[in-house]
Parts: structure tokens; sequence; C-alpha cells
């Protein structure tokens, strides 16, 4: 490997967004369009509409270090690479994996061009869907208790609610973590109001999209897939009801006075 | 006005992305591209190339639920009303001044058809030129206290820094509220360690862009202005030095044993 194809090599983690074709910026389509190669989960690669030219390394979800290891690998030996990831790369996704990568890897991969194309993530696109339920302050929590203890997870739940954030969860459930949705549920029903809407998004943008309001009480965990991404509202957040039309739900940006303690 | 031409009202509530023409989605594109009146603050007004027959509405950056009221009111007459935001406008925009206007308004404004179309939110620009410091659970939280009480924005950063949360801050400072960042920074140095990684997002995308990092104890309010977007780290956030290149910031994936209490 010469010194030249070194410095020509590229790593480009490329946020995808939620689905729609219509929601993938033109900066990913363009990094995109100069990749060589392409690093990702099968169902994010199978989004892309390569060229014959371009070649796809597809790997299964849970294999992100090495996954990113391999990509950089392919870049140090000069190939413009490409990561991809769905929604935001940033946001419980690929980037953070690549930057782990550089950070225990060879030294020459610290002097790597490395470029992370931002993307609509799941929270926004449902969000836009049903209102504002993130117009006030909010927070993202990965439900998988596969990278940190569920402990941790359950106080940063009773934090977040008792501080009156709205709470996006992602990788709410899946086949191998089937109760913890339900524990998170039952755990807020102690903190928030009965009445506090929950949004269960699903594949939002996509012909498959599934969006359902429901109160705290009721909220059903099953309803949720490795697709959904749950909003859980503040002791805020509002729901409008319209009808024939879904209603919206949406929190103010201002604090009403009885919930300023 | 007639039936026929209250039912072919739409109001749609666009976010523009964080300022980079390539970073405006299609959809974005689009949904301008069919409307007829365009109601903003002027400079994301200014972001659009509209065309003769499209109308330009432009009004102060504090007028936002007026500004929700007159789209209503165009849209409610049978027009294709845009209001346009930077970023997402579900985060800290227009979309939840909007929702707020509907539920106050004329029973009529529930019927007209609402589109929120989302957008690359400026955290999630500014995380991604810096490495993926938002890789973890994080939270955003409007530094405004024009719709909240000081107390409540201080017992929130309490909270979220306490937890383990990555923050983001919006709206971090302002010719009419100076003190807010310096007092919030102050706060947090008594909860998180010294050598938290801050981030100062300035513009990302755009040609003024200007990203700095620096350690928490010695992050000074000044450097920020209207168009930054401040990301503290979480104890977890790491620095990885590159020589000539910028450093990366990331929040690993998973929690290390020494933080796991």
């Amino acid at each position: 490997m010469s010194a030249g194809r070194q410095k020509t090599g590229r790593i480009a983690v490329i946020g995808l967004g939620p689905g729609s074709p219509e929601q993938v910026t033109p900066e990913a389509t363009r990094v995109v369009s100069e990749g060589e190669e392409f690093f990702g989960y099968t169902p994010y690669l199978d989004r892309l509409d390569l060229r014959p030219d371009q070649l796809r390394i597809a790997s299964d979800n849970r294999e992100e270090l090495d996954r990113a290891s391999a990509a950089l690998k392919r870049a140090a030996e000069g190939k413009k690479v490409c990561v991809v990831s769905g929604g935001d790369p940033g946001v419980f996704a690929m980037a953070a994996a690549v930057c782990e990568a550089i950070e225990a890897g060879p030294a020459e991969w610290r002097d790597l061009d490395l470029v992370v194309v931002p993307g609509v993530t799941a929270m926004l696109a449902v969000a836009a869907r049903i209102g504002a339920p993130l117009g006030h302050d909010f927070c993202a929590i990965s439900l998988s208790d596969n990278l940190k203890p569920w402990e941790v997870i359950e106080a940063r739940l009773e934090a977040v609610a008792r501080a009156g954030f709205v709470i996006a969860l992602y990788n709410p459930i899946s086949r191998a973590r089937p109760w913890q949705l339900g524990k998170a549920f039952e755990l807020l029903r102690g903190v928030l109001p009965a009445a506090t809407p929950v949004i269960f998004g699903r594949a939002a943008g996509r012909p498959d999209e599934r969006m359902a309001v429901m109160d705290l009480a009721d909220a059903d965990a099953s309803r949720a897939d490795m697709a959904t991404c749950v909003i859980i509202g503040s002791p805020e957040t509002r729901v409008i009801e319209r009808g024939e039309r879904a209603p919206l739900v949406y929190t103010p940006r201002f604090l009403t006075a009885e919930s300023r303690r």
C-alpha cells in the first residue's frame, strides 16, 4: 500500500433517515454516489441503489464494532468507504462504533478523513407524523440493556420523568429483550399522570408505517416492535382531538402556571 | 369562502435543516414548491428560492403564536400555506406553536390538513461535525427562560447531568439572556468532572461554521451566540486527539465498568 493510496482513503458514516427516500438528504445521496465500498446492516444496504462498481458488505445488526473495524481497514487501504445507518448515524448507531474502533485501532486510523453525514432520526420523524410531542425539553434513551445495566436505565427513566422531560425510547423491544418496555411503562406509571400520552411510532414515512396514541395507563408494550420509536409525553403534553382526523399530540413551548413547582 | 375552497387548504410546517442546502430533504423541497404563502422568521425565509407567484410573509422571531395563527387563517381560507423553521420544526420551533394555535383557535382549524416535514436538527448536525457525542442517552434543553422559569431549567440540568445524559443546549444565549449559559456551566461544574468535553457548535454546515471543544472547567459562555448549539458530554464522553486533524468527541455505546453505579 503506497502513501499516496492512503491519502485518498475516506470513511463516511451516513444516515439514511427513517426510511422514506424523500427524507434522505442530498448530502447523503452525494456521498453514497462517491463511495466505493458499503458496510452496513442488510436492511439499510437494501435501501441503496448501488452501481455495479460499488461493493456491498452486509453484516448482522449486532456486529457493529467488527463492521466499523473492517470499514476502517479498507479506508486505510485507500478506499472510499461508506458505513450506512438508518436515521441519524450519531444516535444509537454507527458513528459511535466507528469512533470506538478508531480509538482502539492503529494510529493510522486517526489520520483518515472521517465524515459523518447526519440524517433525520426516528423520533423526529415520528413526532412530525403526530404533531409536536418534542416541542419542549426532551431526551432520547436506548432501552437496550445489552450495553448498559438495567438499573441504570431505570434510574435514568425516573430522573427524566420526574424532571418533566418528554422521553423518546429507542430499541424498545426485541426477541432477546421482551420485557424491558413493559417494565419501563410500569415504572413511569408510578411517576407520571395516568393520562400522559404515549406514542407508538412504527416505520415513520415507510409504506408499513403505523402510528398509535394511548394513555400511559393503557400503554401496552406488545404494540412495539424493533421498528418502533416510543415517545412518552411529559405532564405538559396535550392531545387535540380532531374528529375524523387523527389526534394531534404536542408539548407546549411554555410551562403552565400549575406545573411551576 | 366556499366549503370547496376550505378543503383545498393545507398548512405545512417545514424544517429546512441546519443551513446547508445539501441538508434540506427532498420532501421539504417538494412541499416548498407546492406552497403558495410562506410564513417565517426572515433568515429562514431568506433560504428559500421562491417563485414570483409565491408570497412571502416575514415576521420577527418572537412572534411565533401570531405567525402560526396568521398562517392557519390563510390555510382555512383555502391557501397552501408553509410555515418554515430552521433545523427540525418539532424541536423548539414552529410545530408546537402551530399546535397551540390550533387548540386555542376556531374549530375549523382542526379540520385543516396539517403536515409537519421533519429536518436535521442542530444538535445532530453539530454532533456529526465533531464525531458522535450523542452516541448514547442524551437530552435537549432550551436554555431560554422566556417560556419557563429559570429554577425549572436548573433542576432539569442537574437531574440529567447526575443521571449520565449528554446534554444539548438550544437557545443558549441572546442579547436579552446574557447570563444563563454561564450560570448553567457553573451549575454543571458542581456535578460533572472538570474534564467533561463541551462542544460549541456554531452554524453547522454553513459557510460561517465554527466548532470548538473545551473542558467544562474552561468552558466560556461568551463563545456562544444565538446560532450556537452547545453539547455537554457525560462522564463517559471521550476525546480522541488526531494530531493535525480536529479531535473527535464521542460517547461510547456502552457504559464502562467503573461508571456502573
